[in-house]
């Protein structure tokens, strides 16, 4: 597989979990090859945005025949480096962040939350989905312990970039940022910053279309 | 502002509310004109992104002067529809629900939950957020009653499309997806599926090509 230097298009690898999902179900129901057809069917996307999709993974189908499955899930899960287990913490264990510790799909992609922190001494203590609560006041010494790299923001707002500056000092490379704060990091930090209001907008642009178009063409 | 028939760019449609943040943001703090270029220093963007991203709401900024801020929070709401309150029920109310009814951005884009519905009963009849969480027994006749149009779906995956028949068969016209299930719906229903693995595939191949580069050139 060539390496490629070049960040691929958002889009297209924000998409791959769906593609993996998919393909493993598919595969899980005795499917040897999947054709680029059946995925585009089931994502409801044009064939060749698949094909396109795929190939940022290093792998070509075969006409008529399609990916084998078992190849195909392996190049989007080494693609994405989801093959080796990936510690991360989350700080902030509200709804949100308890959200995401349950969220069973992330054990499947080797994402595993070692540790929650909060600063409510309710839920200091206590386990949430199996995962231990600690006290935000352990942040910087637990992250550098435990030598973990990712860390899930979670915390209100105005305690977005307190939080943040902390990680960065105990060693975080990858802060997943699920607050509307613009985090301020040095250059050796990414950050992927997650809007919800995203997908409202989204639905809400599709529902307005679609009223125009019924209108329009009764 | 002319009316456009083709669906605008998705990734430029998910932006949007991360841009009406920022525009309010700097409109709160006394700038009555903003540039393309200090939008996308906040977003970490190319200005003639911004630019591209914008005119699909139908405003065009002035050359060294930029956007009026009124006028372009107000094109984005416009375009989203983000003015008028719109009605919505959350169906499944575990910790990602609660999360959704608790996000307050929703409220300043003009989502307001009218009810929860969920099956388990020691949350029936209890409010989270302030927020009725009702039987899913009375989904439909709730709905209907009500004439919501909308709705957010964050029931487990093997509810998932029996939910949806009955949100449909009540008049819902755009669910909200949070389960990783393709849903059947008839044509004049929209759906929006949001995986929160996307966010994470972003994170995970950000941290790869970083690493990569840093190796590279040290």
């Amino acid at each position: 597989m060539e390496i490629r230097r070049k960040i691929p298009s958002a889009p297209s690898v924000r998409r791959l979990p769906s593609y993996l999902t998919i393909v493993k179900q598919l595969q899980h129901e005795g499917n040897e090859h999947i054709s680029g057809a059946l995925i585009a069917r089931e994502m409801g996307l044009e064939p060749i945005q698949i094909r396109k999709d795929l190939a940022i993974t290093g792998i070509t189908g075969k006409p008529r025949i399609g990916y084998p499955a078992g190849a195909l899930a392996d190049a989007i899960e080494r693609f994405l480096g989801w093959y080796d287990v990936q510690d991360a913490v989350l700080a902030g264990a509200g709804n949100l962040g308890s959200a995401l510790m349950g969220y069973r799909e992330f054990q499947s992609h080797c994402l595993n939350f070692v540790a929650a922190f909060d600063t409510d001494s309710r839920k200091i203590g206590a386990g949430i989905h199996g995962i231990h609560v600690l006290s935000m006041e352990t942040l910087e010494t637990e992250v550098r312990r435990r030598g973990v790299k990712i860390a899930v923001l979670t915390v209100p707002a105005e305690a977005a970039q307190a939080v943040t500056d902390i990680l960065v000092r105990a060693g975080i490379e990858g802060i997943w940022n699920f607050t509307n704060v613009k985090l301020k990091v040095p250059g050796n930090v990414v950050v992927q910053r997650e809007d919800l209001s995203s997908g409202y907008a989204m639905l809400s642009v599709m529902m307005k279309t679609r009223n125009r178009t019924e209108k329009e063409s009764p």
